[in-house]
């Protein structure tokens, strides 16, 4: 294997019209496998049970992952206080083990690594520019120290603090990517796709998009939009797209933390691997070259993607050793009316039943209409307690 | 670590009324990550990826698994040949390697060891029943010498053959469980469920029940009506249920994979880890003591059934450190109308959305009326060629 | 027109092999028209609006039915008072008045006129059969008098109270018909639908079926064993089906008044024209040859049964000159892409959408679990009182 | 009962603050009832089969209709060739026959009568101005002659034309009211609902608004969009909305006619009484005063109106002698578990069932881009040919 060195870097890679294949969510997949808690979100596994972080890193490469991205979400240290870091490891610690298990894994690969910072509490909570900035920058010390390939700033409601995350980014030196979790209506203060997208562009990130919160067929809408914006203002980009692996149909303005399901009843709602490929086939339709998954992309899921643009890329993943083609590893099965389903048009045509009939189609989002500044949104050290939650559940049962 | 040798075995547990939790589904788990390839379904991953086998027991261990069932399903030699075992590892060194995995996770915790067989292609092909049994004992040859502490006969959906791999199992001295992979209506004879499970006691085996090809209320079902026949008839037994992580109220006889989405496209129907707790619940209820999973069973699905039953068992599992009971770390959420979420009356009487409003929630299962001894049925070496399958596409057509 | 006596008789026809096209429901059609109050489903408009009744009669003529029901269901004096009959007509006011229009229009087409009775509430109350039979006489004394064709005791849950009513009919010397409302498992004590029908022709009954309570498949299927019982006992009989026009898979034993939508959110289960030709050809396969609809058959359903089966009966009904054969009527319509929906295999293979994303497609039936002599269905001619409904909200609260 | 004359005419009304409830859609109910063929969907009922007419005028009569719209649908003479008219009714005799059985039922209540007129093929064909202001004029002139008491330009896809009409029925001296069966998305040359709304006002309508082709939800959302557009215009004008009775959130801006369902299958998307009553409020508090109906709304429909705004008109219409208050008739009911739904909270929040689980809840609208010019839809006399219409099936197969 090639020293990291060695590798083409991210906008070597996109400048040459190269497709950049991302990976899946860490969160959501490692809290199904048991190492993070839902609620809190943050990933001292990185740390506590590097095992488990590895095999998911290496189940991603295998998959076809260009970007190993750290497992740093919400990795810093007053997020971790009081949440789920019982071990008591420090933001350090942690950011340190996590660009420690992306690098090892992508070593092993045709990948890169990626430093990834996130939307702050303190944003929310109204804290100072400086404050806001002061905590990208304690994270950004440890990757520029592990030497990541390029960052990325991802999962933004705001695209005012998206910006300031892109400017510490860009005091690195290094290629900085930046996304916004938000839908074609714009960001949580009515800011639009298009001008968003200016708006980072103009701040010095190279590559802009979309990450999680709608489904892929949401978050390539967007992603056009920005790139209509960023087109009409004369700029140049690249474009991501790293949506949910959720059918999210009925998300409002806020998305799938709004949905009743959001995070323990979204089952029936994630995409098969024909699903994917179709996504893939619509992103690289769209423009997009740098092409990955967020909360509830799973290893195949990454696979799927790297196989319906394998005519595109030249080759096929590893993990392509263990799936046929459109099925056609179905020729093997047992019974008759099962090998019958080895072919295309059967799996990219079939309307999955749920096997849920006393189950709705689409939900209602919640959602209270607050956003920024507003009292509810504040962030406490401390886990909310029994009167608070009281409150909660006597507020949400009058917004049923 | 107490040594294996110290362990409670599987009948002494039960015997004491305790509660044993199964692992989940290693095929299918491990298709998703990448090791298996659907289709051929056979596990020379355990000798090819020892690394993510490792893990996925790991996984189940954490859960709360107190069985570490050996990855050895269609693992013998003439399923092996010219199927996913591309690399050519041998039905031994197959064998060899899974029990080896299972043995060195089982001794991280309180678990035991178990060697499974399954129904047989020599079956299907109408072969004598010296041949049929001479295929379970070069596997259970396997197991005696690694020193297994149980074994299991499980997936048969011919009461017949499951006795004959029954009869051979008990020649070892250890204890053995029986599962088909039946419904309500019995097997493909049509043997009652009271009946098949009147004849495996008979058989020899301690433990009877059901697993795979249907879910987990329809497994409920019939394990009762197994329990039902055992006790009408004088006899004893302990009871296991290890059914398919997905809904199935559509499924007929042949179970899930006649329906139309098995293998690819069973996204909807994953339960949620609810879904888990009320099964475990009325697994419970109904005297089912050996209570796990098969395919479609992620480690946190076995969690929920540790959980579920902590009441009982007396503790949490060692996974639970990242889970709180009925959704409470999102006590600990960002969102007012998220924390809003952390109780248990909220997701025990949701109603999950698909989020595809374009398909149904049930389907008509396929199914050509085929059983054992049917020309379509009769097992060959080679893959299905190009003229077949297009004899098998046209009279799905005509199904349609 | 051919004066009424020279028409051929019930039983000439049917002994003959010809089909036999029923009529729809009254209450349900007079209901959502206006003239039947939901609750009570008094008749008193055949005396207070006559011509809403005739009009009615005349749709169903016109569509192709060969029967024309008397609109007497209920027309009991004790179920008349203080129910919707605010004008206060007597019971044979209402007889009367309706067996007047069902002649009125008979005798515009090929018609018979046949009286019915059903189910009372006495029975239910658990009157003796001396009462029971003695309100079955009061209504069949008009039906003599005004000369109806022939008679049906329809719509029992108890094959009991049937076998009483058919012994009453049969005083008449006119054909008797005799159908229950019950599905596969039989009647609310647990007789099976073979056995009902052996009773109902050992008591005189010359045609048996099933009405009411399930949808068009599940009656198909019930008359199906019907007839299956009455040939094992090596007896004869004619058969007739008048079902639903709602889909039902969802019922228990006591039919769609335990769904939660009945009888005010029944919409979204209205079958479609296609859906009844269908229905028909399903009959007619089973060996049924009176084949009609009951509550939710509105005059567009019976012309579809009239229309699938005009090969047999050799021509089509007089609405048929307002209505294209499998839709080609579309061939005339404005949109090109309407046009080409004028064929038999749009309609026949269309599975149409809800139009409902938030809805499910199944519901648990209600059901208390009590009947005939339980407190609760002992029956008062006072409207429940506030503190009686309140207990049952309660009751219907705790059941949710 | 009070002369025409003595009644006050419709602006008299609205300008007081009056509620005016409108009536059903006329064709799709005839349709169900045996009188109008689907296709050409033209009224010559109105002369063959005056009986069935004037039944439906009363029944939306009874159930609190305010206008008695005559049934006039498509009634120009070009339009009534070699179509349904089967019995070559001219358009003079079918425009004056359904002028009578309006006036005829408007004088038994509080009704007014309303002669519409609606867009023409010519328009479509692109034939003139002058040609197409003609076929309006030729209805126009019956209507003078018969005294109706308003007008209604109705069911436009093209503000042009429907201008144009306006302007034609200005000329009579009378009150008049336009509708569009357009979305929020504007006519179907893009013209936005507030700019229609503006150029209705400024051509001479006194009353503006939305009836057909889309659900409650959405013509009230439109209508919204048209009160907007005249409000910052400066101009005034009144409301009105008359919506399908069908749910249909999956349509794209032609609205329902382009759903695969359309027409013979769109059973389950009828919307129950509580919909309906849901739908008066909203109209009511959208600023709507002229509140009715359009294809799909039968009899109870138009009583669920008039129940629901019984308030604000200070009565209940005579209908509801035959309706409990939401649902309190079933106060009266057999079984104790259908009494306990005689109370407003259950139906106001159930969420009914399709009883349809192998069907989706929403549809891919058809639909080739093709709008008035185009070369598929200029207007032809004959019935699509044989030729044409495989043509046509060749086409749909390849837009599935």
């Amino acid at each position: 294997m090639a020293p990291a060195g060695a590798k083409k870097s991210i906008l070597e890679r996109l400048d040459a019209g190269e497709l950049v294949i991302g990976d899946g969510g860490f969160v959501f997949a490692l809290e199904k496998r048991g190492y993070v808690k839902a609620g809190p979100w943050t990933p001292e596994a990185a740390a506590e049970y590097p095992e488990a972080v590895r095999q998911l890193h290496r189940e991603f490469l295998r998959a076809g992952s260009n970007v190993m991205q750290t497992f740093t979400f919400y990795a810093s240290d007053d997020k971790l206080e009081n949440r789920g870091n019982t071990q008591r490891f420090t933001g350090q610690q942690i950011n340190e083990a996590a660009c420690d298990l992306a690098r090892e894994v992508a070593n092993e690969g045709d990948a890169l690594v990626a430093g990834g910072v996130s939307q702050t509490p303190s944003y929310l909570s109204c804290k100072s520019e400086e404050d806001v900035k002061a905590i990208f920058k304690k994270q950004i010390d440890v990757f520029v120290k592990k030497n990541v390939d390029f960052l990325i700033a991802e999962y933004f409601e705001h695209v005012e603090e998206a910006e300031w995350a892109v400017q510490v980014l860009k005091t690195t030196g290094k290629p900085v990517a930046a996304t916004l979790c938000i839908g074609p209506e714009g960001d949580l203060n009515g800011v639009s796709p298009g001008e968003c997208a200016v708006r980072l562009v103009k701040a010095g990130a190279q590559i802009v998009g979309i990450n999680c919160h709608f489904d892929p067929e949401t978050c390539v809408k967007t992603v056009k939009l920005m790139k209509e914006g960023v087109e009409k203002a004369g700029l140049k980009a690249h474009y991501m797209s790293q949506p949910l692996g959720f059918h999210t149909p009925d998300c409002n303005r806020q998305g799938f933390i709004d949905l009743p399901e959001f995070p323990f009843a979204l089952e029936p709602r994630i995409l098969t691997r024909w699903d994917m490929q179709k996504y893939a086939r619509e992103a690289y339709n769209a423009g997009i070259r740098f092409i990955g998954g967020c909360c509830g992309f799973e290893p195949y899921h990454i696979r799927a993607l790297a196989e319906e643009l394998s005519p595109e890329r030249g080759f096929l993943p590893a993990g392509s050793e263990k799936h046929g083609n459109w099925g056609d590893g179905l020729a093997l099965h047992t019974k008759p009316w099962v090998r019958a389903r080895a072919r295309r048009d059967y799996w990219e045509t079939l309307k999955p039943a749920s096997g849920r009939p006393f189950c709705p189609s689409m939900s209602k989002p919640d959602g209270w209409g607050v956003t920024k500044g507003h009292a509810d949104l504040m962030q406490q050290r401390e886990a909310t307690s029994k009167e608070q939650l009281k409150i909660l559940f006597d507020k949400a049962n009058q917004n049923d």
